[in-house]
C-alpha cells in the first residue's frame, strides 16, 4: 500500500493560480499530504502533485494533466471511494437520506446503481450534463468538474430496513454517549449518507439535485449540511487550511505516504465484513464553535488550548524557530519547568501517543449558517473523520477529549452520524453492490 | 461620467486561471461589463480588464497589477462606494443591524467611523489582520484581500432613531406591497445594512466578525444572509454567471460604459438630498425559487418563461444563430406568427422598453440554505438591485412583474429591504459622514 501511494508520476501542472504551487518543494508537499486538504491545492485532483499522490492509491484511471480549478477531475472507480484522500474541496454538502417505508433491499440496490451511474457521469463531465437529459436544471453547464467527488455511506438503520442485519459490521455499533453531547436526532444518523465536494458551489449543488431526483420515491432527504473551505488561490502558496477559530487545522493528519496509513484508514482485503474491503468508516459530527467566547479569549490562552501557535501552527514545544512541520514534543518544558504543551491542550489529549495509537484522517468542512436565535453565530466544523475502525479511531480519542480537552468549553457537538463507506466500485459495479447483491 | 468609466489603463494580468481572460476580445469584454459579475473574472478588482473598467469610475486609488484570486484588491475610497460596480465575488454576506435602544446620532456616527476604518484596513490587507490586534480570530491570516468589498447602507428606520427625519430621502419611502409578497419582517429592513463580498469565504467571514465586534453595544445584528457565485476559474473562460435555475443571469444589465449608466445608477452631484451625491439605492429581496417545480418543467417551457435560451442565454428572438450578445427583439415573430418572446416572458416584462425606461443594475448572490421543513430546498436569489431612484428602477419593474411575469409562479419573495447607500468616502472621511455630521 505505501508503495502504491508513491507512484512515479511526474508532477502535473499546478491548478492553483498561486505561483508557488507548481514548484512545491518537498516540505510543502509533505504538508499538503498531511492536510489531505491544502486550500491552495484544491482542484489538484489527478495529475497535480498533491492529487496524484493522494488519490493514486484509490484510482484506476491514469493521471491527467490539469491546468485550472475547473478542470480538476477525480476518478469515481478504484480500490477506495473518492472523497477520502482527495484534497479537500472549497464546497461541500453532507446529506443523509432515509429509505421510503415501502422500500427494501431491491429498491436500495436499484438506488445505489442509479446514484453510482449519476456520480460517475457528473464527476467526469458535470458541465455537459444537459438540462434536456433529465430533471435537474443544468446549473453546472459550462463548468469543469471542479474536482467533484460523491461518496456514499450506509448507516446502521439501513441494515434492518434491507434485511441485512447479519451482514452489519461490528464497527457500526452506536457511538457511545459523550458527556458534552447535545445531539439533535433530526440532524443525526440516517439510512444513507452522501458526501459531495467540489471547488464550485453550482457544481456541488447540481450533483446534489441530480442525486435527489434520482432518489425519486425510494428515499427522501433526512438532513443536509453545507460546508466550505478556502477558495483555491486565496493564499499566495498552498497551505493547510484554517478553521473558523483561525487555527491551522489538519497538520498532524496521517499521510498517505505513511507506512501504516492504509491500515489506519481502510478496511483491509480479507477484513470483516468481506463486503467492506477497501472501505472506511466515516464519523460525522456537527460541532458548533462558541465563537464569541473564543474571540474574547486572549491569543496566548487560545494557543495554550490547542498547543500550537495561531500564526503558523507551529507546536508550542518547538520554541520560536519552530514551524508547522516541527514535530510535537509532548515532553518538552518551558523555561519555568512547566510542560510546553499543557496537560489539557487539544493536541496532547488527541494525539495517538495519548490514545494507544488511535488515529483517524480528519477531512472537515467549515460551516457558518448565519445567526442563531440567541444572536450567536451558528458556525463551526462539519467534522468528518475516516478510519478503518471507529473503535481504534474516533471513539477513544473523543472519550479522552470529552473529559480532558481545554478546547471543549468552546465547542458543542450538535449532531452525529457513523457510516460504513464501502470500497470503491470496480468497472461495471455500483457502490455497495457487494453488500446489496452479495 | 462615461468618460471616466473608460480610463486608459493598460489591461493588467488576469486573475482568473482561465487562459482567455487576459486576452478578452471586445465581445466578451462587453459581456463582462454587462454582467458586472463574470464568474471567471471575479477577483479582477483593480487592474484586470474588467475590474479596472468597472471600478475606475468609483476609485481614487491607482489601479494595481494583480495576478491571482487572492491578491484582488478593491479601493475603499472614491466617488462611489465599492461593491456596486465591482465584479461579483464568489462569496457574499448581507447583514442588517439595528441601533441599540440607547444609541442615537452620536453613536451612529462613531460606529460608521469605526466600521469605515475597519473596512478600509481589511480591504487593503485582510490577511495581515493580526489576532493580537483585536477581538476577531485571524481566520483570514495568510489570505490576500480576495477582492473584499464592504458596502454600508441606511434604512428608513435609521432616520427617526438619529433625529434626522428631515434629511431622509424621498426615495426611501416604503416599497409598495406587491401581491406576491410573503415577507418575513424579521428578515426584512433594518437601521443599517452591510454588504460584504469576497472571493474567499474565510475573508468574508473575518470581515463580518470584525464589523460585528466593532458594533459593540451600539448595534446588534437583525438578520444575516449568505450567498455565493461561481468560483473563479470554474469555467474555461469568464462568463456571465448562472443562477440556481440554471439561467445565464446578468446579460442585459446596464454597462458602466453606457452613456446613461451613471444617471441610472448613481445620485448625481447636486441631486436630492445633497448628502446622497454619488450614492445609490439598494433594493434587497430574498427570492426563493420553487426549484422542484422548476426542475419538473420541460426545457422549452423554461426558455419561454424567460425569453432566452438556457444553454447560452441567447434571446429567443434571435433564431438558432443568436448568441448571448444578440440584442433582444421584442417585435420578432416565430414561423407561426406568434411573438418569439412571449407576452409574459420575464425579459419582456422586465425590459426598460416595457417600463418607460426604468432600469437597475442587478448584482445578486445565490443562496442555498439546505432543506425546508416541507422537504423543498431553501434556495434562490439574494437579489440586490442598484439604482439612482427606486421609483425609476425597481418599483415600476416589480409592479409589472408582479402581475404579468411567467417566472413569478416559480418564485416567492420572502424578505425585502431598501437602503440608501451614500457616496464613497473621501480621504479622512467615513461613510455617511455628510449625513451624520452634515
Ligand atoms: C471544532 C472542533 C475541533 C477543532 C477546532 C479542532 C482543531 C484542531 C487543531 C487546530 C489541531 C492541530 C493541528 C492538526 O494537527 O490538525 C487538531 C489536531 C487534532 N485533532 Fe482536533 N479539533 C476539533 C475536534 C476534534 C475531534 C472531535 C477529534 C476527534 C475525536 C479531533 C482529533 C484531533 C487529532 C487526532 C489531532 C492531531 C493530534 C496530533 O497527533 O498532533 N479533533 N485539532
Ligand atoms: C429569482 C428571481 C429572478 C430570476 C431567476 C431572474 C432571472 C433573469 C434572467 C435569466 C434574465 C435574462 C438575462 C439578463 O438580462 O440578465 C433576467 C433579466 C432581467 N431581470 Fe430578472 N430575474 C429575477 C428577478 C427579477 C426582479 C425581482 C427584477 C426587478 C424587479 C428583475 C429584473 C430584470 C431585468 C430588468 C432584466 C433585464 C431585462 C432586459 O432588459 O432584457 N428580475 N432576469
Amino acid at each position: 500500500m505505501p508503495k502504491k501511494a508513491q507512484p512515479s508520476v511526474p508532477s502535473g501542472p499546478a491548478s492553483a493560480p498561486a505561483p508557488a504551487t507548481s514548484t512545491a518543494p518537498a516540505l510543502s508537499r509533505r504538508r499538503l499530504l498531511g492536510a489531505a486538504s491544502a486550500a491552495g491545492a484544491t482542484g489538484l485532483a489527478l495529475g497535480g502533485t498533491t492529487g496524484a499522490l493522494a488519490h493514486a492509491a484509490t484510482s484506476d484511471a491514469p493521471p491527467t494533466a490539469l491546468s485550472s480549478v475547473g478542470t480538476g477531475r477525480v476518478a469515481f472507480r478504484g480500490t477506495h471511494q473518492c472523497g477520502i484522500t482527495t484534497p479537500l474541496q472549497a464546497h461541500g454538502r453532507l446529506v443523509a437520506f432515509d429509505l421510503a417505508p415501502t422500500a427494501g433491499r431491491a429498491e436500495a440496490a436499484a438506488l445505489l446503481r442509479r446514484w453510482s451511474d449519476a456520480a460517475e457521469r457528473l464527476m467526469d463531465a458535470v458541465g455537459t450534463d444537459s438540462p434536456a437529459d433529465g430533471p435537474a436544471s443544468g446549473i453546472a453547464l459550462d463548468a469543469g468538474p471542479c474536482s467533484l467527488t460523491v461518496t456514499f455511506g450506509f448507516g446502521r438503520s439501513l441494515f434492518a430496513r434491507t434485511g441485512l442485519t447479519d451482514r452489519m459490521p461490528d464497527a457500526l455499533r452506536p457511538l457511545p454517549r459523550f458527556t458534552a453531547d447535545a445531539l439533535d436526532p433530526d440532524r443525526s444518523d440516517g439510512d444513507l449518507w452522501v458526501q459531495i465536494g467540489a471547488d464550485d458551489p453550482l457544481v456541488t449543488l447540481h450533483a446534489l439535485r441530480v442525486l435527489r431526483a434520482e432518489a425519486g420515491e425510494a428515499a427522501r432527504p433526512r438532513w443536509e449540511m453545507a460546508g466550505f473551505n478556502r477558495t483555491p488561490g486565496a493564499t499566495a502558496r498552498p497551505m493547510t487550511p484554517r478553521n473558523l477559530m483561525g487555527q491551522v487545522d489538519g497538520t498532524n493528519n496521517p499521510r498517505p505516504a505513511d507506512d501504516d496509513f492504509a491500515d489506519r484508514i481502510f478496511v483491509p482485503r480479507g477484513g470483516e465484513p468481506d463486503w467492506m474491503a477497501g472501505g472506511s468508516y466515516a464519523v460525522v459530527r456537527r460541532i458548533r464553535m462558541l465563537l464569541d467566547d473564543w474571540d474574547g479569549t486572549p491569543l496566548q490562552e487560545q494557543e495554550q488550548v490547542i498547543g500550537r501557535r495561531k500564526s503558523d501552527g507551529a507546536p508550542l514545544s518547538g520554541g520560536p524557530d519552530a514551524s508547522e512541520d516541527t514535530a510535537v514534543d509532548l515532553e518538552a518544558r518551558d523555561s519555568s519547568g512547566r510542560p510546553a504543551i499543557a496537560a489539557d491542550a487539544h493536541v496532547r489529549v488527541a494525539a495517538p501517543e495519548t490514545n494507544g495509537g488511535a488515529a483517524m484522517l480528519r477531512r472537515p468542512f467549515s460551516y457558518h449558517d448565519g445567526l442563531r436565535e440567541d444572536g450567536a453565530p451558528d458556525a463551526g466544523l462539519l467534522f468528518v473523520a475516516w478510519q478503518a475502525d471507529p473503535l481504534t479511531g474516533f471513539v477513544p480519542v473523543q472519550r479522552k477529549l470529552d473529559s480532558g480537552d481545554a478546547l471543549s468549553r468552546f465547542l458543542r457537538h450538535e449532531a452525529s452520524g457513523l457510516f460504513a463507506v464501502p470500497g470503491g466500485p470496480a468497472t461495471g459495479e455500483y457502490v455497495g453492490q457487494r453488500l446489496l447483491e452479495g
